[in-house]
This record gives structure tokens, sequence and C-alpha cells, in this order.
């Protein structure tokens, strides 16, 4: 009898030294919470990320519940069609094809959101929060543009918005922001987070592809949509960009004042003439916090190759964050895909869930209180060094007159490069500027432009300065 | 009247399309917790990062309640003495030099222990544990060496630990892996985690010096302790190791039996010997989970050039962490100092003083469930390609024979350098292996050294592949 109640103890704290407090006995019970509480599950979208959290929740329930006290069952799955062939099984009693049977069943109690697109996700989302259940999504797109009003359904109805896997897949990047750097002020980010164009960009410097070979190629392995204008034009990275800001700078951000430039203009040339220089060129997501507002803006890049960011290749993503009081920080890992984007999903699914069972079944301020509107400061404003290619007739004075027209317009050369015409009628010439403001940048391109001697419009490309 | 009224209400939650919910109005005060309770602070030890910590606390308390609705209060510092000139004020009535005086204060309700060392260090967190205080800490070697004991009064006395700070400073890399990961499994991880060997590696690297040089310019610089041994052979890694494998690998990890290896044996020769190879030398934390068990070392090791560990310089950490869902991660950011540290510090103050204003008082499980005890797997029993450098007589025959030897013990050969002797009566041999096990190498390189051909003890330097 007294060794099978002693089973029941887990032991004694041992207190040495100077501890005054004797020893404690504590039953097992209280504190293994050995039967975890279910957690029901609702799932809308079983894409590729929503079978990958499928997957997650059938193979590694038991394990996340050992590790983490939590038992999470998968109660309803809404998907676009009933019969078709998927790579995950799901018993056909939880399969539905109304978004409805998931957000009204009072078994949910966290709904997954990974349909994507702004209506009806908002809808969803919002009326989930009326209902008091949680959600965790991937929908940067609804975030960036509709944020306002789904973070305050979340707030009004005191529930959890989970939405790591938002930006960057998965690399816990938000968190780290949001807790890591908890006490520091964030000064400036710098952030490859679209896998398509880093791929793209990556392959035209290491094969000497042309964007359009680049791109099919990307294409057809799959790493591009059929239609790529979401991520080459730079629209899925200004979305990425909107959601860090608002955890970076706690600001408010009007996505429509985010300036945006994809990667379609970037030629072979330029990649070659950046490298001959020591540069090269990324698309690069920016937010800097500045007296005036903030600098939000998506445009193809050059940076140093010595820059941490210039060895991110391929598929991957990486975000440079800089705190006042952390100094730099560089979190770097796949931005996308099935199992990374999954396990981003599930890292908010099981914080969540953590809280319920611990009883907390209030809304986290997950991004601090209310932000601030900030003024996002206008493009005309930016302060930069800039690469400038102009295609220019290959006569005398050509040269003269355009650096006069710079010069005219308060934009000083740091360096200037006659490239080979390779046999066209028309030179390249290679012009790097020392920090000038765009507004003077634009003017004098546009009389350049307009001169007979410029042959087509110049390239424009902002550079970075080392961190 | 009316008009005054509104003002109270934050608005109306928009609802659009086909969500059913009637508007809602919320009262302000409700939402906002526009006036957050206190949350008493004490702290022990007021040397660089403790400094840091009220620096933050003194500076930023108002900013950290508007972002994350907590108003921290240091209420108690302890000193080891009260007339020292400081580099942070601190009010006369609050200072004390007795540990007991924080600890024992009714207004304490989160303690920061930041005096390190085993004892007494591990009886005050027990005694705060005990007192229903939850507590932060940077104490890796406690963590390490008695940490079963400290996570269990934690546990029995459902409070908080937090401890963020003790590995890698600024780099939110505990956090990253508890939760970003919590779905994941952790396969195997490398880390530069002592920024002082980093920076004496780079120096010797950069500037061809001998360890012992280096080892002064840091000293100087104040990057080096006065005695060194602590960071120089590897102890302080091990201790961040151990922190990190308990995290990763959900494993009760027994500190004596990781495996420890210093930087003191790394000459300047090996360095320039690596590169020429295409190989950097770093001082890596490694942990691999394996069938049998965990492997746990830290030791000098060749990584290839290209591996994303190869270009963290100076005083910089970075970890990889390899999950099996997640795949590759890196993160990078400054591993210690003043401010960075106490950012980490003030994370989990932050996170700790956010759960309790919301009424979660209740130790939330910081590390998962009761980690399982693992088998650390012996040194002798490791697979890995080697680094060999003999200093041999230089005379026909000898290669021959160490060739022999090797193979006798199953070891391949991948390649032989032989190196010019610079005058010196022995001349060096490197040789990189295969894959071979260490004990056979072991064997082997006793049997090598004990011949009189062989002038010097053999250096041994382990082989990391890319990721």
């Amino acid at each position: 009898m007294a060794k099978l109640g002693l089973r029941r103890y887990l032991g004694v704290v041992e207190i040495a030294g100077s501890n005054p407090v004797a020893p404690i006995l504590i039953k097992k019970e209280k504190m293994n919470h050995s039967e975890p509480k279910e957690i029901g599950i609702g799932l809308i979208g079983l894409g590729t990320v929503g079978s990958g959290v499928v997957k997650t929740l059938q193979a590694r329930a038991s394990s996340i519940a050992r590790e983490t006290g939590v038992k999470l069952v998968l109660r309803r799955v809404c998907v676009r069609s009933l019969n078709k062939k998927r790579a995950v099984k799901v018993p056909k009693n939880i399969l539905t094809a109304r978004p409805e049977t998931v957000i009204d069943d009072p078994q949910v109690e966290i709904l997954i959101e990974l349909a994507g697109g702004i209506h009806p996700a908002k809808e969803w989302i919002e009326k989930a929060f009326a209902l008091k259940k949680h959600v965790v999504t991937a929908n940067k797109a609804l975030l960036a543009e509709k944020g306002k009003s789904v973070y305050l359904a979340a707030r009004v109805h005191r529930r959890r918005l989970g939405f790591e896997a938002s930006v960057c897949g998965g690399i816990p990047i938000l968190r780290a922001i949001r807790e890591g750097l908890a006490s520091d002020n964030v000064t400036h980010f710098l952030g490859i987070v679209n896998g398509t164009c880093n791929y793209i960009l990556t392959e035209m410097s290491q094969k000497g592809l042309s964007f359009s070979k680049s791109l099919s190629e990307a294409q057809q392995k799959g790493y591009a949509e059929a239609n790529p204008a979401l991520d080459v034009d730079g629209v899925d990275s200004a979305h990425k960009l909107a959601v860090l800001s608002r955890l970076a700078f706690q600001a408010e951000v009007d996505f429509k004042k985010i300036y945006v430039e994809g990667i379609r203009r970037i030629t072979a040339a330029d990649i070659v003439y950046a490298k001959e220089l020591g540069y090269v060129i990324k698309l690069l997501v920016i937010g800097k916090k500045k007296e005036k507002g903030l600098e939000l803006r998506v445009h193809p890049t050059l940076l140093p190759l010595d820059h941490p960011l210039s060895s991110v290749r391929g598929v991957y993503n990486a975000v440079y964050v800089h705190g006042d009081h952390t100094g730099d920080l560089l979190f770097y890992g796949r931005g996308a895909g099935m199992m990374p984007t999954a396990s981003a999903v599930m890292s908010d699914v099981i914080e969540i869930a953590q809280d319920m069972t611990k009883g907390l079944d209030a809304m986290r301020s997950s991004w601090g209180n209310e932000p601030s509107a900030m003024k996002i400061l206008p493009i005309g404003d930016l302060v930069s060094k800039y690469y400038l290619r102009f295609q220019v007739k290959d006569k005398p004075g050509v040269l003269g007159s355009i650096a006069k027209i710079l010069g005219d317009n308060k934009i000083s050369i740091l360096s200037v490069h006659q490239k080979d015409s390779l046999g066209s009628r028309s030179v390249p010439v290679v012009i790097l500027t020392y920090e000038a403001k765009e507004s003077d940048i634009r003017r004098a391109l546009q009389k350049i432009d307009s001169s007979p001697d410029t042959q087509e419009k110049t390239q424009l490309i902002r550079v970075e300065a080392l961190i």
C-alpha cells in the first residue's frame, strides 16, 4: 500500500545550502497535466500547407501532447471539392465543402484559415472571433490589406490571432520580433521574403539567364505560379512588409502607401555590371524608422557582396533586423513549402492551445497595444545611393551632358563605367551616385530620358550600403 | 452628453459580407488595460548585464507599458558593494548588499538573477520559487550543471523560469526552438556560441597571429577575461550546449558526459592549412540526435568555407538548427554585451509579466513536459572526417608508415599534403580522412605518436561536412 502510494509522488525537491524552505511533496497528477484536455481544430483549405498541417496533426498528435501538454484533435476540414484525390487521408465524416460547417461547429475551438484571398476569408475569420474561437492564418494579403479590421475583431472578442506562417514560412521571425525584441526599438530591417524572386535572381546571376528564361525555368520547377504577377511584381513581398512593419514599429500601416517595384526590369547585364562593382541584386523589403515617419519599400536593390543577405540564395528567405539594444540579428531559413509553413502554423496553434489549457482564455496582445497610425514617407523623399544604367548613342559629349544634368540636380557621381556596346547601336553607361534625393534623381532622369541621345528608359536601382 | 459618452467606445466592429453577427459595442477601458497593474522586479547582480537591465527599466518603462501592457517597477537591487561607483543610478533606498532582502521582499514578484556562479545562485532561485516568485536568469553554468533541481523547483511551485539570456545574448534562439519549432523534431544543430573564442580564431585567421598573441589582444580589448579558461577551454560553450540540447531534444542532459575540447592547441599553421583545403576553423557546439542517443560535443571544427557558419566573424554568435519539418534555420547576432543580453533578460521579464497580468499566474511549461533522460554517446563512437597534422622527421618512409598504421585501423585517406618544414627539424604532414570512427583514429594516433619519427603530438581536428 505504502509503496503504491509513493508512486503518485514525483519526488522531493532537494533544497541545498542556505535555503530555509522545507522539502515539499507534490502529487504527480497536479504537475503533469497527464490527461490534457482535447482542443478541437477546424481547417479551411486543404492545399499544400493545409495538407502539411493535417499530416502533422495525424503523425504527431501524441508527441505534441507529451512535449507541450496539449492534445489537438482535428474536428472539421473544409475543401473546395469533396471528390478530389488528396495527398493526405481525411476521414469522410469530418470533410465538408461548406466553410460555415467548420466555423459554426461548437467543437472547433481554433480555426486555421489557409484558403487565402481577402474575401470571404475576412468574413470567416471575423465570424470565428465573434463565436469566441481563436484563429491561425497564413493569409498575408488579408492582414496587409484589411488587417486593421481583423486585428480589431480579435481584440474586441478577446481572442488570439496567430499569423507566424504569413511571413517567411518556417522562420520564426514574427515571434522573434514580438517577443524576443519586446523591450527593444527596432530601427530598421531588410528582408528577402519572396522565394520565387530570389530563385529567379539567383539563377539569373549564376547562369547568366534573362528574366523571362529564368522565370519559365522557375515555373517548370514549381517555384513560380502560372500567373507570377503577385510574386515578380513585388506585391507578395509588400504584403509581408506590411505585417513585419506592424510588429517591428508598432505601426498601423496603410498598405497602399508602400512603394512597390518588382524584378521584371532587371536584366542579365545589370546583374553582371553590379557584380563587377562588388554588388549582388536582390529583391528586398526595407523598413526604416525615420524621424518624420516610416520608410517602407519593396524594390530590387544592389547589396554589397559581403552583406549577410547577399549569400541568401535560391528559394531561401532571410530577414536582417536591427534593434537599438540588441544590435544586428539575422534570421535565415525556408520561406515556403509544405512542411516549413505547416510547422509555423502549428507553432501558433500549440501556443494558443497551451494558453487555453492553462486557463488564459483571453486575448493576449500578440501585437502589443493598438499600434498608432504612422506616416509612410513618399518615395520622392528617399535619400539613397543609386545605380543608373543609361543606354545612349556612342558619340562624344553624351556622357558630359548626362553628368551636367545630374550635377544640375544636386546629384554627385561616385563612379562612371562605360560598357561594351556588344554591337548594339546604343552603349550602356553605368553610373553609381553618392547619396541623393530620389525626387532629384527622378527629375534628372526625366530630362535625360527625353534626350534624343538616350535610346531606352534609364535603369534605376537603389543601393543599400553595408549594415 | 451623447457625444461625450461615445468617446468611451472604441468603435464598432465592421462586419461585412456573410457574417451574421450583429455589430458589437465594446467599452474602451475593457480592452485597453489602460491602467496596467504594477509588477515588482528584484535584481541580484549589478554588473554589465544588470546595469543594462536597470537602464532599460529606467528609460523604457513607459514605452514597454504602452506596447506590451505591463508596468514594470524596480523594487530592489542587490550589489556586492554599496559604495562602488556605477554606470547607472539606482536610488539608495532600493539598494542592498543582502540577497535575502531582494528575495524576501513581498513587493518583488519577478526575481532577476545576474550574479552568476552555481552557489549560492541556486539557493536564491529555489528560495524565490518557494516564495512563489518567478525567476529570470542568464546563469548557464547553473542551468547546465544543476538544471534538474532548478527546473524541478519551478515546476513544483508552478512558477516560470526565463533563461533566454543564458545562450547567445541578443539572439532569441531558445524562444525560436521552444515555440517556433514546437511541432518539429530537431535532428541536429551547430552553433558558434562563445564570442571570445570566435574573436580569437577570427583574428588568428585574418592576421596570422598565434593563439597566445590573439588571446592577449582579446584581453586588451575586453573580449576575454584575465582568466580566460572558461571561454577558451570550451566550458562556457558546453554550458550553452547543455541548455540548447534540453530544449531542442527534450532531453535531460548529464553535463559531465558532454565532450569538451577548447581552442588552445589550434596553431596559426593549422588555420593556414585548413584555408588552403577550403575550410575555416571554428569552435562549435554540436548536438545530433542519433538512433542510439545524443551526440553532444564542443571542439574546434573544420567547416567548409561556404558553410553559413563560416562567415560568422569576431564576437558574433550564430546557431544553425535543422528541424525535420522546418528544414534549415540560421540565427545570427550579438552573443554578448550589455544591451543585447539585457534585451534578452527583458524579453523574458515582459513575457512572464504579461502572463501574470492576464491572470495566468501558473507555471507555463516553458520547456515542455519533463524531458526524459537520454544517453549521451561516448566520443569514441563518433564517426567523422578528420584533419590530422603530423610533425615528423623529414626522411623517406615516414609517410608510408603513417599511411600503413591508418590503414591497419580502418581509416581511409582522402588526401595527403606535405608542407614546407620552414627550416624546422620536423616537417608537417596534413592528412584529411574519409569518415572514420574516433576510437580507431585514437588507436592509430597513439601508435603514430609513440614512434621515434614523430616529433610532437599529432593535431586532430574534426571536420563537419556541409549542411
